[in-house]
């Protein structure tokens, strides 16, 4: 139960620091025949680089994955295709101050308690770079999906106090402001927010929401592995995701049945069965019901800010930081792929188990 | 992947229908020398017992937990626990209705979905019913944790649209009203609540609240299986929770990184490290800092009301459902201990997967 | 790690003890839809009953197995399967004597050193009676199996130094002599060395052997969880196994390339291709190649015997010990139906692997 | 389950072709806190060099190894170590003829049927090479393994039908000899026997023994995961193993209870408990008794071979074929380092799985 593993029939086992020699996954089980390429990894890793806008850490990260096995001819061959990315702009020393101190908000301290060891070079195995391999496995799980006609759309509802209007949805506007916001004015909003934190040394939070549609009924495992209890884990396992809500989420809370059931009703003349809303999030009992999936994560304002903040030296002196270094002010834009590359490997790891699911999938 | 297994080093297995001939769990990986005997799960198991007010079914279930194996001469052995609850008041023929209908909310329409055949009888293996073997698990692994100096504490903080004051909290009132909350006056209003959703033939839901206090610091694993993570799982995997959050939850969205941060502070004069203040829940980066974990669930009304529904047939015909039967009007004050007893099954497995984390530990 | 769960997509998870309520294992990830009744269950554990000869232990066990859920109306729903075999002839006094003494060849030293703690009676969780659980499991893998074409035929080839002749192989002897040996004429030298082993308070071993038909080509996975590694763990998991070997198994050793490779040759017209030989006992590369599997495994003799042994106590203080008891003089003829049910659950388990093998199996 | 990890606690994770980018493996869950150099795992990787002897492939693999994370100032992090090996010498279109040919004893049909797609060149994923991520991630085991006091000595018994003599064994004969064998005379044998063998264009197998001190008894886990099953597995698990077998292994079969159990007796006046043999090959109940481990592997001969064989094309038509190319008329030698490797992640697993197994260990 090391941690680094993540799936059972599709699974992915990710490694690496933010100051190594890179990062990188294996992805296992993949299914055999599956056209990949390294750009269509690309793809996948740019929505994550930073120095995109001023809103992202200026580190210059050129992350360009490279495919080191399982892909013959063009497809893969269902034996673990391992992909690396490599570090080239690491300013090690940048970090040298931190070797003995606790930043307030990071994983320094806690890695301290549980291995007696850490990396203190970037946050190590704590780094956002660590996403790097879920990016990349995600990929590949969101090709094959694509080929089963299940798409997934990710994307912020909320920058700081900055709402999205779900009157002004345009999911065009998605890749085309720096923050992923399907929404031209609440970006804009977003930016002035984002633009006095800068201001203020300071850092801001938001959340992510995914839509996933496509999945057939039936996807996910009745008790422990149900459908939307491995998205939670999948979503949670994101560093800076503190909550995580499936459908109407909390505001079930204070719900009523009657308004919370979404009725069954017969599609058309087909003999089909749809349901009329979706309050439900497209998940019943663990199981998907056909509709589409939808769920956010929370995630927390960025840990490294500029202002002075009180923490500890390793051996328990009180004393201040500033962090200067090159960081995002806000998370939220390149948590956007992470989010929805989680989603994909998770989905897809349970359509696998779903095969087994009947009789007569066995017989044939 | 079959999805009744949780847990690596800790192990639960849980099995059993509302309808069938019992219910129970395999708990795996207990460590020898615990004692052990059934008045320690039926204390848990009581608390989970519908029938105790006009809140919570009339049905009368004994539920009365037999231990099958691994505890010799009072003492756990190392072996797998096997422990049972029979079924012993179950009208299954007031599910008659039900087998050709999808009652909405529920698991019917996705079980029919996934498997092509499904006990309709009392939701089947999607009942409320299945959380026995969890709280049986639950409470094995609760015995452990306070051998270790650990307790869990879990409540009600909103029923429907009432919110418990948190300047009236009170532990000792949790075990004393009928919904868990800790605060007398919004139990009343509770009351109020609920009576006037029984009379409109509605439900209702509500958010529980776990605190967690004396795990040590470097529980959890970095990446995929964080303790928050794994947590997520845990509880998205009872049915009916649509929301889970740790620390400060949601609200970080719209928080600063000053504000949100935890400054860490000197602990006296003793050389140990403690946190200012736990916006965090007691989780940074996956792992324990030492503080309090809090965390909390949402939970959505019962799906089952008197009130008629629009549904379908098995074949796709639109019908209408009134759902008589004896069901909970809100299920929050049962699913309190199944909350506590997931959380306790998964820190105490991360607890055992930290055994492996330094070198010196193996050497000794 | 626990240890009582063996499987991925069609998992066992066992409980009991020799001398507990009862003995039993759950059963997840059965395919949805096979007809199964306790009748096909108990036709496994009749095999493995005592009491059927002088050669098995004159204790009488009835062993009735309850199904105690995941059937509704005659047919597997897709959840967990959980069955027990309650104890019912214990004569726990009979060990008393054990308590303190570690018996030579068997777990009561190995588990005092594990657990420090011991449930001396009977062997605890190491008893023989612990595969009942493997066997009620393996019954229902053998039934998917069955609807799938695949047939297990398992048998004795060897009982102490007595072996089959090949040329007499009589599959209908298999079950009529009491060692379930294919030839009559090596079962009736059997039953002299036996008898002899018998007056001198001896105890004999042996080697069983299984020939599974039917399985396609394809089924096993390439690295770690190839077919052959998967069946060695099932099958060495069993008490009193030293022993596997696949195809020649250990004269493989002696032989060379040439004599040793299967040549594939056409079969027939058909455009298919089969092996001409089967020294490979087919499994190439981890992965079945369609030709039946043969295996053999090698089964201790039974450790319990009445001849004087030396031993120590629980102190570390030298005694003697004389086991008088009820115990077989031979094991193999008991663990014929264990071996069969093991490497049926491993079959199943990595046929279910194999549906997600190629991307076409997830698109359709 | 797709099959390239092994391990719950301790955990590897492979992956790589023969012809593509290079090979490598990820080791997660190694404890923090060991010092870990390339030069430590180097030393494995070159016993597994071919082009040694003439009795290896005459290709020349320089099989270099980094590591590429989970290493901070020369000590482990308790963070995934990724460890890779490049491809430098491949001839890739030496194996273009076999392209569309099955090579008997080999995987190549039965990976065609398992994914409908294959890497032809060097027997793809199936190739030895694969091993070359077992042997890095074995390495780092052994050195955890070496720091408790536990030791790996392996060697083979038996070059074809040329076996070892005991009352010859020396050690030090195991690292000078081109067999790897601990007898002088019998690798003088052996020799002679390999040159008959690559006159007549012919391979040879063999038995390799592996015996463990210094594991404490207690280690394992009583069921399924039982020391001799994971071992069983592990070693089942590198190609070309036939048969495996622990302590006296496939002769108890003959053997008498008498004479195969191990007495205990009193070790000296320590209070302490020790076997007077070792029949079981210190492994009881699959929980280790504090003995030497002992175990041996049947290794097929190599399946490629010069020599002119009966197959078949893709498309089921009959050919021969004579495989030049360059390879090892025999495999045992370069493999002993393989399964020493497999042992060592195995303990290494089971010791930290241990490590929960009493109530006392967590208190502290």
């Amino acid at each position: 139960m090391a941690g680094s593993t993540f799936g059972t029939n599709f699974r992915i086992t990710t490694w690496g620091e933010s100051h190594g020699a890179g990062l990188g996954v294996v992805v296992d089980g993949c299914p055999a025949g599956l056209s990949l390429k390294e750009t269509d990894i690309q793809t996948y890793l740019d929505r994550r680089k930073p120095g995109t806008s001023v809103y992202t850490t200026p580190r210059k990260e050129a992350d360009c994955v490279q495919i080191l096995s399982g892909v013959f001819e063009g497809k893969t061959t269902g034996t673990p295709i391992s992909m690396m990315v490599s570090n080239t702009n690491e300013h090690s020393k940048d970090y040298e101050a931190l070797r003995d101190l606790y930043r307030p908000g990071h994983a320094d301290y806690t890695f301290d308690q549980k291995f007696g060891i850490r990396d203190h070079r970037g946050g190590g195995r704590s780094s956002g770079r660590e996403t790097i391999g879920r990016v990349a496995g995600g990929a590949v799980a969101a090709k094959v999906l694509a080929e089963c006609g299940i798409t997934l759309l990710t994307y912020a509802t909320q920058i700081g106090p900055v709402r999205i209007n779900s009157d002004r949805f345009d999911r065009n506007e998605i890749l085309s402001n720096p923050f992923c916001m399907p929404d031209a004015e609440a970006a804009k909003e977003a930016a002035l927010y984002l633009d006095q934190c800068r201001e203020e040394k300071d850092s801001a939070g938001g959340i992510i929401e995914c839509v996933i549609t496509g999945v057939p009924a039936g996807v996910g495992a009745p008790v422990f592995d149900k459908l939307d209890a491995k998205l939670a884990q999948a979503i949670f396992s994101i560093g800076a995701v503190k909550g995580f809500e499936v459908g109407d989420g909390f505001a079930v809370a204070g719900a009523n049945g009657s308004s919370n059931n979404d009725a069954f009703i017969p599609d058309g003349e087909s003999g089909q069965i749809k349901k009329e809303t979706n309050h439900a999030g497209g998940i019943l009992g663990g199981i998907s019901d056909g509709s589409p999936i939808v769920f956010r994560a929370a995630i927390k304002p960025t840990p490294s800010i500029g202002r002075e903040q009180k923490t500890v030296t390793r051996d328990g002196k009180a004393t201040t930081i500033s962090i200067a270094g090159r960081h995002d002010p806000i998370i939220v834009p390149r948590a956007v792929v992470v989010v929805e590359c989680m989603a994909a490997v998770t989905i897809l790891d349970l359509m696998m188990e779903n095969l087994g699911s009947r009789l007569k999938n066995l017989k044939k």
